[in-house]
């Protein structure tokens, strides 16, 4: 068994010496310079690890890997002009540092580059591979739409915020454990596992992010209440508005309209921090992060493998949800 | 042997009855648009008529070519927001219509869905298709960044132009007969002659528009002089350039300078217009789609297959240079 920080070393040679086109200069350069910013590579360590759990040879799925690495690049590139983005990793965005024209274009280049990794899978699996990959693909944009449409509307439930997180940001980890798994040739009900593993840590990730954002001080190289002070749509926000009372409410609205600038960001940070205290959903959203948690490595539980093999995965889930990854 | 407007017929209905995920509505709705748009459906019609020449079952290459008329129009959401065109066959752009964003992301979703079409082909043929199919992708991609690059570059010589046209205009046309001819498993000699056939076809064709633009009357639904109202770098514009002596030399560039508005776009398109012909490059620009056209030809009749079988592509090409499919 191979450890995830020897994985994500693998990956991170091998994504360096992946040969990119270099002209046109305007199309390629983008591409190599997202590729080249450091980051964790947890998406792809995690089908290598997925792959090494279920026996198979790592290097059956590096392509894998490296396309879904490359996907998720592509997204942030878009989703950087989407979202109006100047800074991504402690650096320029790329519509930032080109302009958006380059942005759009070189990120289609970079997800059709994506795509072309996977010719070098095991043309037995091709098929299954691209529809998970795919499918994957396209409920990432719908996670990223709904985001977009959630923006414009006031009342947000929490369970559409679940079913937003769950497309945007649990499914891609998910199919990443998965397609490691099918790429070992693990069996679909074993396959099914993994991937319910990845999606509910993913939505347990993703809620924790949110109580961060608030409360996790700027060790995470962010300013804390950005969320609050963009008007995010996030599980404490919901929450709150559910358990508010009437004074509760408007008080919350207020900060959320901040007609005529009443507030500044600093007040308005404060006050929305208090009235999350007030209303306690700091714990309730730590609950939630914990029941997710629980049932991802419940998940875990029912593969079919001894439960030394399946230590690293629920070390990985651990790591992950004190950030140590 | 099928002709090509019963295979045009036979793909608008496959079209029509694929079917599309409906929500979230603001991703979809875009897609389900410009899909619904009346459209000649030329590259997958192709891909089947390849097809049907090499003896391939076109029920073979039905998903390949609704795959490639879901990539061309893929292509045309993303390249009509860099180029801020309002209207698409007589009717709204989606970013017109919707927005930026959500014609980013529909185009994104429309590119993942193209190739979640590959799934049902043959198993054995699939690493091919898709290197092809990728291939040119990244291809059209490449030439669409050349002609962002050219808008804001004066000297562009015509091997550059040749060049541009081709990775953006050409090599679709091109994929999309090698595409048919692998569906029918054609040998790899015969795949590349077909291919050549529609990369000279798809340049004589973009060569032609430039003609038509500025000679062809408004019966193209177009505004006549388009291109020069715009200062596109076009054959004609980049061969006056090359041709033109001192003084006309500096009309030209007057022209496209434009400075202070001295002229109205009456007299720039008429002046323009008045010096193609004192410099005779619209025969020029013929004499190179005739060379183009006769080139593709060629490749035609390099294809192993008796020349009835070949008659209905020859028949093609003539129609499309005469604008008549």
């Amino acid at each position: 068994m191979y450890t995830l920080s020897q994985l994500s070393n693998l990956l991170e040679e091998e994504l360096q010496k992946t040969a990119l086109p270099s002209y046109p200069e305007n199309l390629y350069q983008p591409i190599q310079y997202i590729l080249q910013l450091t980051a964790k590579r947890l998406r792809p360590a995690l089908t290598l690890l997925s792959c090494d759990l279920f026996k198979g040879n790592i290097n059956d799925a590096l392509p894998v890997a490296i396309a879904i690495e490359m996907f998720h690049n592509f997204t942030l590139i878009h989703d950087d002009i989407m979202d109006n983005a100047p800074i991504r990793r402690g650096n320029d965005t790329v519509h930032q540092k080109w302009n958006n024209n380059i942005a759009i274009l070189s990120g289609d280049a970079l997800f059709a580059l994506s795509m072309r990794q996977l010719i070098k899978c095991d043309p037995s699996n091709l098929p299954h591979i691209i529809d998970e990959y795919t499918k994957a693909a396209l409920q990432v944009c719908e996670g990223q739409q709904l985001d977009m449409d959630y923006e414009k509307m006031y009342a947000i439930n929490i369970s559409q915020y679940i079913e937003m997180i769950t497309l945007k940001t649990a499914v891609l980890l998910a199919a990443s454990l998965k397609l490691g798994a099918m790429c070992a040739k693990a069996n679909n009900i074993d396959s099914q596992h993994i991937y319910n593993f990845g999606l509910n840590l993913g939505i347990a990730f993703q809620l924790q992010d949110d109580i961060l954002d608030v409360f996790g001080g700027d060790k995470f190289g962010k300013q804390p209440g950005g969320d609050i002070i963009a008007n995010k749509k996030t599980f404490l926000l919901i929450k709150s508005l559910e358990l508010a009372n009437i004074d509760q409410y408007d008080i919350i609205k207020s900060l959320i309209d901040n007609r005529n600038e009443k507030y500044t960001t600093y007040e308005k940070v404060s006050k929305m921090t208090s009235l999350y205290t007030e209303l306690n959903v700091k714990e309730i959203t730590e609950t939630e992060v914990n029941s997710y948690y629980q049932k991802a490595i419940a998940c875990l539980n029912e593969i079919n493998l001894p439960n030394d093999k399946k230590e690293v995965l629920q070390l990985f889930a651990s790591q992950l949800m004190k950030r140590e990854v």
